[in-house]
């Protein structure tokens, strides 16, 4: 397991499992979203807040590697390091590990920040906080 | 407007817009495998009925391009085309587009098929339906 | 089946279904908030732009009877009624049936609105649009 | 606040908050549901389990009062208690607090269990475990 800047614990809940007993490949995204904005939370950052303000958070590309299915009762952590991709778009290496080491997930989320008149612009105070 | 195997209305639910008034990321791929699953019964295939015998169709891969964002009232359509990818696994190639004919979303979802024994197995009447 | 101001035509996604096969319970509220938003919009009422206004109509209570369970392909509708409450509150009786008629769930919703105060406030209109 | 058997720690994720910036009403099921699971946990009932066996347990009313919105942030306990209704139905109060003591939703969800030819069947394991 790499280094990374957070990690979040969960637990998997029922209603999240489909017919196939195992959690629905689109509940990966949520637990994502989760852990980015928990992450965000410890740097000071309020996506709500910034929402509030007019600043949008909008995701760009996902790239998510499914490894290893979770089901019912499952304990898992979700990872987060950030990386400056380009100059308006910031990457979000992602990934979730079962409580016994076993990697689940490889994520890598891609996201920029749109302006009130909905073009991206990355906040300087995004900019600050990532370090990046 | 490439050429799609097979493409499926929708209408966004406000249920699925987040707090910035945006269809949520992660619901993209609820689209995107209700469309799938759509796609197998035009061919024959029975989501749940193969999930009933123990042959479970699992996403190993997504790769998805946000291009533009869905709000409340949009009406839209996900489109799908067939590959085969290797001995064992499948791409999907997902586009959604808006009413107005606009990019929403690219996406690439793998997928393989898993036996009884957990083992990646990719069932005959799979490659007969998909016809790759 | 009695008589309704709307009715709603649906299909069960697969990701809605949980691990009994069966549409989570849970689902059954996103179905009859649909068809209350798309019921709103035939009288000229857009739930998004009232909100966008800050004048948010919430749900104060909700009773729910399951009857029977919607699986993978079942087709069904929505249906909904209005009734005034009381001076604040508008009632929705909203029942779902399947395709072959069957009640497969029948519900009661009732819901206020909120002024920029945070006050419920019914606007006269909505009152008008309801005709009660 | 009356006495629980159980109550559940939670905080609100934004993903389950609706274009209003407050908790989409639908998600309050999702954390109801969860709750109940996991305290039949703690009486070593396994809802998966049950599942695997053959054994539905299934929601068959739902009444849900909501008193308070939760939004981004908010930290909050669901709390359980249980009363037998009938031979065939049990009902769980269900009551929701944030963390400052507000009474957020009051709910009464009965449930039964459906056995393998569909019939509602309460097995002696669920009697013994509720001690009702």
């Amino acid at each position: 397991m790499r280094d990374y800047k957070f990690c979040l614990d969960f637990k998997v809940r029922d209603y999240e499992c489909d017919m196939e007993g195992i959690v629905n490949n689109a509940t990966y995204m949520n637990y994502l979203e989760h852990a980015r904005h928990e992450f965000f939370h410890t740097l000071g950052i309020d996506f709500a807040e910034m929402t509030n303000r007019g600043v949008f958070m909008v995701v760009t590309k996902a790239e998510l590697e499914y490894k290893a299915s979770l089901k019912s009762g499952d304990v898992f952590k979700v990872c987060v390091d950030v990386e400056r991709e380009s100059k308006l778009r910031i990457a979000f290496i992602q990934d979730i590990y079962r409580s016994d080491g076993k990697l689940v997930l490889k994520g890598r989320v891609t996201g920029t920040a749109v302006n009130s008149k909905g073009r991206p612009e990355l906040p300087a105070e995004l900019e600050q906080a990532f370090g990046i």
